[in-house]
């Protein structure tokens, strides 16, 4: 089950985060053509009382980082935080899909049993073995900033598409009865 | 591997869609607090060329409705939608949630290798093996639908917040240093 783990927690998170750079791409390119600052994006937010695209950010890269450390048996890393513009952002998405890769598959050998305990706010912690940390807190918490981050971009105008978000399932897509892929 | 297969596929989903549930519940009193026609939030969007709250819901049982048939060789289900009240997107929910659990988990038996093969718009097909095509397409696409649901409410102005979205995990929550569980 190692490999499954591995394969979950490292290899679809790098998928997802390479995916969330395309997208970040798109919102520069989109402020660029319209004129306006891209930092106006970086504070943008869906609610007033909700994080900004920053915050979505800095959370998806942390929750990755986070589960991989976790999963590993190391110490849970700091979470700094401070971009303020999109190029920043991206920089910390490279930082995060480095850490993620540096981490070898066999670091996973019994993830799933081991168990894991995650401080939350107001002296609760939540405690779970590693394949349920896995499957209903980390990938849950890593998609909800990832896909509030994506609709942060969406809902101001910036041309995303699912496309976008799959991005990186191109090989795995080929034409009905062809045998060619399309990226 | 069948277990955590049918974990993933199964229980996260369903606890997930029951956390749906409840935020739709919120969305529902918000709406009777304030005096509007629930309906109103169904039709909201976060872009004017993005689905609304009615399709994200459809699509978010659809995703895992279709994930499981897949991964247990069923013939995928065909995708009927008409629901214009939250109270009819709930009972959809509620209908996906029966399915799911119907599945027995013997029935994910060697899920992870079995070749799975998605339609695509414009004639093409994503082609994965079971594990690939549940942590790269069926997760990524039912949270997609999830939490855009969630966007929207949100940005509508429902108060709705994380405690609403993990809210099944109540009972893995402790105090610090303490015995007792917080639901």
């Amino acid at each position: 089950m190692s490999a499954p783990m591995h394969a979950m927690a490292v290899d679809s998170f790098v998928m997802m985060l390479r995916n969330l750079l395309g997208i970040l791409d798109k919102g520069e390119a989109h402020a660029r053509a319209k004129g306006f600052d891209p930092a106006v994006l970086v504070s943008a937010r869906l609610a007033p009382d909700m994080f900004p695209l920053s915050k979505q950010v800095q959370f998806v890269c942390y929750q990755a980082a986070e589960c991989s450390a976790r999963l590993t048996g190391k110490e849970a890393p700091h979470l700094d935080a401070g971009e303020e513009t999109l190029e920043a952002l991206r920089e910390r998405i490279k930082r995060t899909i480095a850490l993620l890769e540096a981490a070898p598959a066999a670091a996973f050998e019994g993830a799933e049993d081991r168990e894991i305990s995650v401080p939350l706010r107001d002296e609760l912690v939540l405690e779970l073995k590693g394949l349920a940390y896995l499957k209903d807190w980390a990938i849950p918490q890593f998609y909800f900033h990832l896909i509030t981050a994506y609709a942060i971009l969406r809902h101001n105008g910036v041309d995303v598409g699912k496309a976008d978000y799959v991005a990186g399932l191109g090989s795995a897509i080929r034409k009905r009865g062809g045998g060619g892929t399309q990226a």
